[in-house]
């Protein structure tokens, strides 16, 4: 028999939590999944003394890695491939390690194969450690398969 | 007596080989430093498995850490502590396991405690992976002390 | 005797419209505020030939420019004086002579004397022109003077 | 009889040329070529009194506008329909009534369809006003036709 057709905000679960479970990134990382609905993801992650910079607090760019991965979860939520084109992020405070990093990607708006994401990351209590916009474009191809 | 004077490519020489040393992610990611002068600095790294998205090419996370490690290390190379403030990538081709990406970081302006760095991301072959231009501020006190 | 207390949305209003009445673009380009109130701004301009690229569609450089001025409206709005650090568009559809753009700017942060809005900029029919997100910094010191 | 083959520098500042002369916001906005070549362009612009803001400065806008200008003529110097996907600036210091800003085109990287391009701002003395950098997108189709 063929599998029941799923609901959307499902089917984004499902397709988040295999691409977590495929990339290497995310179990270097400790990417956790929160939420994933169609076109939504929030993700976490715990600061460690690898992810630090020189001054003993989080890298940039492993701020910019979990927004990233949450913007990539919340792109592909629709299941057509779809890649990031360009990002752009501002760093508004510092986060130390051991810090409980949360990244919440909202689809802003969708034109053909185009998208636009804006994602927060915020650390403990709270308080926001930057904001991300990513562009993405589509290039077909499901992401999981959908099977019988 | 006291340290020589050291001239303004040997000092930003030195700051860089300190802030790879202090950084967790200088080790975790295998960060290598090619050139590091006044303004600029030109580092490396091998592409690795924990490196990958589910596509089995890297993150795109990873290539703007890349990018971002070298825009750290040449707007701290006037011995200033500075930071990221904002920072935008366009990603263009994709890389794979074991390639070997260098990231080359220019200084394109100064202004008061703004800084405006271009970086180039490229792959083997010499081919663009991504371009990157970040945005930083000084906040001042050094990061290297030069001592007697 | 001093004049009343206004509540935060009347007087982010009543900067919105000063702004708009100081400022030579905002004649030069027709803006006409909707809505102003505390974080948030949306405001229209009609495309006349004067906006048009040579392909006869909006310039990217007034769709910016409109994006622009509901972000300063936004981030003025609790009456300090602030300015544009940075800003990134992502452009999604193209808009015609005589067409009315609608940019609708909306806090997503603040943090010290740093802030972020998101822009979305839509055309007729409500389809996506263009998504903006501008990084602003506060100076200090009132924009609408209130007076006794 | 065919016409001649040009150059790519020369084909470069016909096309340059040939978009300011079509495009509404050319003779709105002053703009003047003082150099366009294959993957260049350096054009210039005077600020009058309807590109001001509510400060008397230049409306970040306009500054925007002539960069994004520059940065159109330099994409499409290859004689390939292109436009803009994205852009993102960095705003250094202000500029007055009558000063004159001149934004200079480079092209950072060409992949595929793809093209990013660095262009800076500066006022007088040279001072740097603003950095942008503009990611383009070929769509095909010559910008101008080359006859017999």
């Amino acid at each position: 028999m063929g599998r029941a057709v799923v609901n959307a905000d499902d089917l984004a679960a499902s397709i988040a939590a295999k691409m977590r479970a495929d990339e290497g990134t995310g179990a270097a990382w400790g990417i956790e999944i929160e939420e994933a609905r169609e076109g939504y993801a929030r993700i976490r992650m715990t600061l460690t003394a690898a992810m630090l910079n020189g001054h003993n607090i989080a890298h940039g760019g492993m701020i910019f890695a979990l927004a990233d991965t949450a913007f990539a979860y919340a792109c592909n939520s629709r299941n057509v491939v779809t890649v990031a084109a360009q990002a752009s992020i501002v760093f508004l405070d510092s986060a130390r390690e051991g810090e409980v990093l949360v990244a919440e990607a909202r689809e802003a708006a969708l034109a053909g194969r185009s998208g636009v994401y804006n994602v927060a990351v915020r650390g403990e209590g709270g308080r926001v450690i930057a904001e991300f916009q990513g562009y993405s474009r589509t290039l077909g191809g499901p992401v999981l398969e959908r099977g019988g």
